[in-house]
């Protein structure tokens, strides 16, 4: 069989075609469905766009209503699950014990060995769901605080501040949030989403898909840069330091500066632009100033010295943190929103599946070569 | 950015160099480290085969020793991973349980957070070990039995059937396993170890990894298809058909048969050369020769019928039934194995690591398209 060399990490190389996302990364587009996501981040909201998603189409106001109530009916875990929350130790990180309770859960979901598109429609309100859910719980657990339950006259977005928080959150912070949802929702075939493709193209269950979706975006060359964004600005903080001389510094080290860069945009990442509004917009009304005008330096030196522009994660950081959000919720929170895309791209896959089974260039020790008895090795 | 169109399912498309795994399809072959599988499944063992896989040469008598001693020594599992196995219900699938509790474990593994390559080599010893526990303690438990405890003293695979099943094997079921496992190990980019190295390839922990692999491994187009042969086994023998008839029935009504072709090799697997030996002679020993004459019965007509030749999953199933293995073990039985490839194909990556991010071609609705206010759709 003959094969194509592709360039290191698929650059470049079309894996799949989907009807999900389109992103043209020399413009600067995202778009879901073909919808513009600077629309769809002023115009819509999580439940809007996660029907988009997944249906292809934007809802009417019944189809819409649906939708949503259905998404709050889904607001259910197994006591198990729950239990599992509170086994664990409370410096397990958020990413750990979501991935694994979001595994546990296929064993308390009916649907689970059903791979149909039907089935894993109402798969994927649970999940969406769920991850939520299982976020926020773990999060009063681990601090020693009562479980809130589940407000269901509330938005996706609200509820989760609300199950997060145990106060009713602001018009403002519920609309950020919301927009953050948003934003985050898709990407085309980003690594989490490709690792949920290749599962379920084994016709592999959408739970086994989306663990190991949420395993991928664990990592901090995906899912956890904005982590890293803020301990950095955590780190000048407590120094003292100048933002521009300590990542002047950190470049003449080679070291790897987070949130800047990616893989498919050569101009500005546009879900930075609505980031860096909001991150602007809430430090003014918090009268707290301090991250953004660090970011918006650190954006600016590094946009200047290596030609990389701000993406997704770098104002993430600041307004997740100007919302009161822990720095180790915020790849967590990614997942909150991000599932609206696993789930869509699980469904596209199986919908039309083949295998996802590529070769390797081999460069070992030269075939064949000859089994040594150990005697003589 | 310009892309490249790829084959449907990567078909053929180089992902990655390696230097693990080289398989000739079209003569073939399949090697580890260059070594050729039939020298491997004669005369290795899992051990010096993992040793193989992991450090790309086979070990002298000291780093043999050194190597089984500490992969015995890692056979323990922190008491949560067992409350969780006592939890779940017995109906739950052992790979739903098997993803589940890697994922645990993680929680309990002081090295997650360390991806250097010494330390995913200790993960590996124990995921290795673990994986095994795993498999073997859900299945008493499941059944009401008591748990076996690990016995350092014997090998990975005679210490897992006598974990399994409480007695100590037979020489000619532990080399037997043993020779499934080495057969098992590595197979290059399948779909399972593509699916860790993309989760890897985030800078994500070998757990998260090896999680998702499971669940690639649990689709029935990976893993699961040695389980769907025996199903297929059993129905016939259930029905007094005629294998041949029933087959030949079964391709009349486009339905797949499980167990033959293969995305890579276009002639005989060279794996199932020797499930199919050892079925025969196992079914030889045993005095029953069902299950292998119904196979070879199959195997034929369908290498005449559809010009597909059976590969590893296909006398794998008779294998693991003579062997007095659960249906529903065959397919985390492959994991058992093939932890030893992924945690390969984990630390390589690691080693030399790119985010792997390819590209889809959007075939979705034309870009712009309008956001239509709510109560105008």
């Amino acid at each position: 069989m003959s094969t194509v060399a592709a360039p290191k990490g698929l650059e470049g190389i079309v894996a799949t075609n989907s009807s999900i996302c389109w992103i043209d990364g020399d413009a600067g587009v995202l778009s879901y469905r073909g919808i513009d996501i600077h629309e769809l981040a002023q115009r819509s909201t999580f439940e809007e766009t996660t029907y988009l998603l997944w249906f292809g189409k934007l809802p009417n106001a019944a189809e819409l209503a649906d939708f949503t109530k259905t998404l709050a009916e889904s607001r259910k875990l197994d006591p198990k699950i729950i239990d599992l929350l509170r086994s664990v130790p409370t410096s397990a990180t958020p990413m750990q014990v979501l991935r694994t309770a979001v595994s546990l859960s296929s064993i308390y979901d009916a649907d689970e060995a059903d791979n149909s598109h039907d089935a894993n429609v109402r798969k994927s309100f649970r999940l969406t769901s769920q991850v939520a859910m299982i976020v926020a719980i773990f999060d009063r657990i681990r601090k020693g605080k009562e479980i809130v339950e589940a407000d269901p006259t509330l938005s996706h977005a609200a509820n989760f501040l609300w199950m997060l928080n145990g106060e009713k959150p602001s018009e403002t912070a519920t609309r950020t949030f919301d927009i953050a949802l948003i934003l985050h929702a898709d990407h085309e075939l980003n690594a989490s989403t490709f690792a949920a493709r290749v599962i379920a193209a084994t016709l592999a269950d959408i739970h086994s898909a989306i663990t190991g979706a949420i395993g991928a975006l664990k990592g901090p060359l995906h899912g956890g840069a904005n982590e890293a964004t803020m301990r950095l600005l955590y780190a000048i903080d407590a120094a003292g330091a100048d933002p521009v001389e300590y990542v002047r510094q950190l470049l003449a080290e080679k070291k790897k500066i987070f949130g800047f860069g990616h893989r498919v945009y050569r101009t500005e990442d546009p879900r930075a632009t609505h980031l860096r509004r909001m991150s602007e917009e809430l430090s003014k009304s918090a009268g707290n100033m301090k991250w953004f005008e660090m970011s918006r330096k650190i954006e600016l030196f590094v946009k200047q010295e290596k030609k990389l522009n701000a993406n997704v994660d770098f104002y993430s950081a600041s307004t997740y943190t100007l919302l009161g959000i822990d720095i180790d919720l915020f790849t967590p929170i990614f997942a909150v929103s991000r599932i609206a895309g696993w789930a869509a791209h699980v469904i596209e896959q199986h919908d039309d599946n083949r295998l996802i089974r590529p070769r390797a260039e081999y460069v070992g020790p030269a075939y064949p070569s000859p089994y040594v008895p150990v005697s003589e090795r």
